[in-house]
């Protein structure tokens, strides 16, 4: 085997350090919200780190920060990146990780003198993360050609559409509707990532090789009662909008509970009116969304939420209108992807083991263009999207390597696609 | 018996839609809550009102108003009155009846040249539903002598104090301590109320004869679990705050269904945070209340809610802190006022039945004033704080006219106080 290039942990810590320095300090933990001002100012810092690193670098129409690394024969291109947009009150190492031991692999072939065939392509999506206009991946979306007109007519809280949103920051939703890349330019696809889940952790395991993408159906379901004096209305005669409410949200813990291993179902939110005490609640609306990597159980745990739902709401004399605002088959990765994976950690002597992804990730949409692989490595506690996500620096580092040496092996083989 | 003047029914019903226009417009229904532009204009036409109905008029420090019919003799006063203060998007009947129906009563006993001995004093007392500030009845409290320094204190959503907001709407709060009625000055309270509920329209009765007005427990519950990615935590590694409150919705309405007849238990309000998609919520808030005319159901329903929520919260892995935010004991009413009341009904030909108030109101405070009795008129369907809120015309007169005579009958009396 040939020698590996060890990314240098400490350089990838700091990086890490220094991206979270932009966030929103009027939130707790690390807010860096795609459009916000923090989001903004840490594209600059992205574009450096790139350049410093010795990558030839490209900002698109959708705002994706690409770094290049010329390969010695060129052709299509291996591909690794991911994103460092963040939830409100997020943490410091989703998405983040991807894009800096992209950026720590490319610098540390330089600076070996290893020289791959291949261009290596390291990218910086943007707004991966789920946001207020109801689409996620945006920058992953654009590339893979699946970002469409329609989304672009979307509005935020405040009304505003997201083509206008992505104007003011500085892009061309336009053009980013035709920038889509040429399948015949990705070698492969491959993504680093933390876990996000527990699952590493509990089995003492360095490395996961990812199996497949969680599908997710999201649902936004509308209760129409009856308001009436919460102190005169005897309790059989309501139609209580918030009761059915919160009936649907044991419906859904249910329903995810009944699922099989990396089946779940969470409510995001419920909103209520009039809200008051005193007055029964008339209108009610939940935000819901069940992921799992089998996408039979997901048809599956829709309907019987859907029926769950009606049978509650029903019993209490509640109307309600159930719209499913998106949905995302669940994404296998390639099994030829899988076993370089688990070779290349194997290779370094690092313990891995199969996982399952529950959070959706840019590689979703890249598996459009070219074999799609992830590597995960451990979230302490299996926390995330919240101040206290954290892997360890070691944990990362050792997920860089496997990077590396993955890339690498890739580099390697033809007919990747065919395969 | 005395002939009892009949209330003019058209000039009731006049004066009910001329004070409708006083709201909100931007709202569904008719708001027009204590301390609005819309409330403000309406006082001045409240004032008009009773002037043309020939009562001597004043303010209070409380924002109050109160007209006054002198007796012949003097002495202790004849008090009726309610409120013209509405909750948001609720309805135009709703205390607005009892002050109108008693402007009414004075009136017609003007015209028809019948004198009382007592002097008949019709309150509009400030602000009784429920706000923002936690308190209601504002105005009856006051000349009760139990609003008290630390209401003044109290803040709104946007943190700005009870006694700056009385201030700013030209009301004297340190004055509003102070002006406590003396019980020797008040012969009885009585006061007309549509029943906001459906006992009488359901069983055919033009006239409630109010038994007890409901003590009231409010809660605020807070629910602190873990934030978590809501696609890689497993479900059974949740400590999810917003289920946690949903189970918490079910635990008060099953209380509540468990109740003797009018025990009724109602979650007004449910705030979760992040309230993202794709997060799983740490924090959530649970406003509710039980109310009832049975102080031994309460304290019990108390212990049972408490109970009930902190089993579901524990089985989750989900903390809770329960605030019992206010608390206001069952208010019995005057058995010689029900008597009374009764009779003035039967020696009308209207049919009566005995009925507890669910809903809290001014009598409740005047209760520590003398001797208090409640008269209720038919709710269609029911329906109270909410724009769908109505009672007939034809039922109001005759609730106008049951308040006559009961004054006409109280006035004759002595020693109603002691009976």
């Amino acid at each position: 085997m040939i020698d590996v290039p060890e990314p240098d942990a400490e350089r990838l810590a700091d990086g890490i350090a220094e991206i979270a320095r932009f966030h929103d300090s009027s939130l707790p933990g690390w807010s860096r919200e795609v459009f916000s001002e923090p989001y903004r100012a840490s594209r600059d810092w992205v574009r450096g780190r790139m350049a410093e690193a010795g990558l030839e670098v490209t900002a698109d129409a959708a705002g994706n920060i690409v770094g290049r690394l010329p390969g010695t024969h060129g052709g299509p291109a291996l591909v690794t990146g991911s994103h460092t947009d963040t939830v409100r009150q997020g943490g410091r190492f989703d998405g983040i990780v991807g894009v800096l031991a992209g950026i720590e692999v490319a610098q540390r072939l330089r600076e070996t003198g290893v020289r791959l065939a291949h261009d290596l392509v390291v990218a910086d999506f943007l707004g991966e993360e789920a946001n207020e206009f109801g689409i996620s991946c945006m920058g992953s979306r654009s590339v893979a050609g699946v970002l469409l007109p329609e989304h672009l007519d979307r509005v935020d809280g405040s009304g505003q559409r997201l083509g206008d949103a992505m104007a003011a920051f500085g892009l061309d939703p336009q053009a980013a509707l035709r920038q889509a890349w040429d399948p015949a330019d990705v070698h492969a696809y491959v993504e680093l990532h933390v876990e996000q889940g527990p699952l590493l952790e509990r089995s003492g395991t360095s490395i996961g090789v990812v199996t497949a993408i969680a599908g997710i159906d999201r649902m936004l379901v509308h209760f129409a009662g009856l308001a009436g004096h919460a102190g005169t209305t005897p309790m059989p005669d309501r139609h209580d909008a918030l009761v059915s409410a919160a009936a649907a949200v044991l419906a859904v813990e249910r329903v995810g509970c009944g699922a099989p291993v990396h089946g779940v179902a969470t409510t995001g939110h419920i909103e209520s009116s009039p809200g008051s005490m005193g007055v029964i609640t008339d209108r009610a609306r939940l935000w819901a969304e069940i992921r799992s990597v089998d996408g039979d159980w997901l048809r599956g745990a829709r309907r019987r939420i859907v029926d769950e739902i009606t049978a509650e709401t029903r019993a209490r004399g509640v109307d309600i209108d159930v719209d499913w605002i998106s949905d995302q088959d669940p994404v296998p990765t390639s099994p030829l992807l899988q076993d370089v994976v688990a070779e290349a950690a194997g290779g370094l002597g690092l313990s891995w083991t199969a996982v399952p992804s529950g959070a959706g990730h840019d590689a979703a949409h890249l598996a459009r263009l070219g074999p799609m692989g992830m590597i995960f490595v451990p979230s302490a506690g299996g926390r995330s999207h919240c101040p206290e996500e954290l892997t360890a620096t070691e944990d990362i580092a050792r997920g860089a390597h496997v990077l590396a040496a993955t890339l690498m092996s890739l580099d390697r083989r033809d007919g990747v696609r065919h395969s």
